[in-house]
């Protein structure tokens, strides 16, 4: 029996030197990885940058995500949040403080992730730089470039009353997948098990899509460059669900922000409430002809809050964080 | 007896109310804290970026550091690697993860320090964004910005034979300071302790320069611009000591570096073992007029790796991680 190496066994150096080749390339980068500093390109004059940690325990669990899903939703959940800017994703810098008994294959996925996730999500970004850690919580902590290419930044701010609201990506699946790994992925003691989280995966292909929203999102990156061509008059990661995230725009912009139930599917409580979707929401002139894959899902009218079909749901007992837990999520 | 407000006790958006105020504001700064991303003025077109993780235990002990030297140290060691490309630094984005039942003046603490490091070192230079997250290590993740002002970055390749070797800065004090609160800042049991820490200060004006060196070092940042504009050939942060780091210069150049010992003052050799004195570390041509605070202490020599009065300290058995232990340190 061979006994994985680990990081702590190699050390930092030997551990580096076999993630550097998995990691992907930016275009951007005047100067890489290996000195103090990484020295990356902003043709515009300005940089949108955004950071986010990601926390064994409260934000994934190694029972249930692969390394490489870990990596993955680390780069998706960053570059979302430079979409939302309407800024295209340039660069990643991605600091990672692992148990020193972690085996190295677990680092060598984490960057397979981040390199399949920009492949995917947004080509021509890749990883300038970072910083490799012992620590007795596995984290990673992304930080995010993006470049706005002459526009000016779409901010929460600026949504009016009579804009279009629309949405492009998924909204509640992710929540969705949460719900089934912690009622299906758990052993009878309740715990994050793998055997137990595939076989939830198996039981239909919306449970699939669900657990896969959940653990390895694909936002619609580009549809944030779209949005910002198309004149978004305001604009936000949905990382926090529908309603919370909505609430954010309404109170940037001082309006109100009225939902359309029969756009939001059967169940659109459960739609405002889920979050960890990473779809960006925004707002449009009326009679702009939405880009890429947004689709109108409510109106921004005078007054405070969000509402749906013209009721409020200020003051009504209905808990938008219902179904949803940011804490164990 | 009032009990502390707790991060978990009062969540994220009021803790982060309670923060905001303190933290440092950047010139640089287009767009702040408070949307999906910060937007930030790259006046040359490109950045300059680096990011580091401090983690308790590893890099800080709570009854050593003060939160305010937690936030210090956190700004100055990233700070320096701005510095040691040559570039001024700009911004910095700070993210935090610790326990949910940690004081809101832990963070508060932790604020004041970057705000006071950024003051004291870096004038314009401000906190642009970051993320507030709940684990069980109290963990920094911070990212500093710089602009190089149309100059090229100071890379670690750059020396060449005949060079002045010159540093400025501190050299083996906070390595010094380290050892001062291994064997005196402790309990009977070995453990860091806040008065014994405390009593081992009062020793002399020379322990106490030692100790404040480790807990919150002052780099002399503004001595990277002046290197570059003196003509600076390479330039390193001196993060893990002298010995170490003109290594990695001498190794990326291609060249030896021979280090004048009567310029090491009586104990060279643990002047060459102290690490985290975030001093800077460059070269520069012959007939340069130093800039800043740089004194030479060595020059470029044909060869490889590093010497003392012209003796290769390569496979002498001299271990350049004497006296300093990263991993505890």
């Amino acid at each position: 029996m061979t006994v994985p190496d680990t990081l702590g066994g190699i050390g930092e150096v030997a551990t580096l030197a076999r993630i550097f080749p998995r990691l992907p390339r930016a275009d951007a980068a005047l100067l890489g990885p290996g000195d103090d500093a990484a020295v990356v390109a902003a043709p515009d004059g300005r940089f949108v940058v955004t950071t986010d940690m990601m926390i064994h325990g409260p934000d994934f669990r190694l029972a249930w995500s692969s390394p490489l899903q870990i990596g993955w939703k680390a780069a998706a959940t960053n570059l979302s949040d430079v979409a939302a800017m309407g800024a295209t994703p340039s660069a990643l810098l991605v600091a990672i403080a692992a148990p020193a008994d972690s085996p190295v294959g677990l680092l060598e996925g984490i960057a397979d992730g981040f390199r399949e996730a920009c492949a995917a999500l947004a080509p021509g970004c890749g990883v300038v730089g970072g910083d490799l850690s012992v620590s007795a919580t596995l984290t990673l902590a992304v930080t995010a470039f993006g470049d706005l290419d002459g526009r000016a930044p779409v901010v929460r701010s600026g949504a009016r009353v009579g804009d279009i609201v629309a949405v492009s990506g998924t909204l509640g699946l992710a929540a969705a997948g949460l719900r089934l790994l912690f009622s299906g992925g758990v052993d009878a003691a309740g715990e994050p098990e793998r055997a137990a989280a595939t076989s939830a995966r198996l039981a239909s292909e919306h449970d699939a899509a669900a657990i896969d929203a959940q653990l390895a999102p694909s936002p619609p990156i580009s549809d944030g460059v779209a949005a910002s061509l198309a004149g978004a008059t305001s604009m936000i990661d949905l990382s926090d669900g529908l309603a919370l995230d909505a609430r954010r725009i309404a109170g940037a912009s001082g309006v109100g922000i009225d939902f359309h139930g029969a756009a939001l599917g059967d169940d659109p409580l459960t739609v405002l409430g889920g979050g960890e979707d990473h779809s960006l929401l925004a707002t449009f002139r009326t009679g702009t002809v939405l880009p890429g894959a947004f689709r109108p899902i409510g109106a921004v009218v005078a007054g405070e809050g969000i509402l749906l079909d013209g009721q409020s749901l200020e003051g009504t007992g209905w808990d938008p964080y219902r179904g949803w837990d940011g804490n164990v999520g």
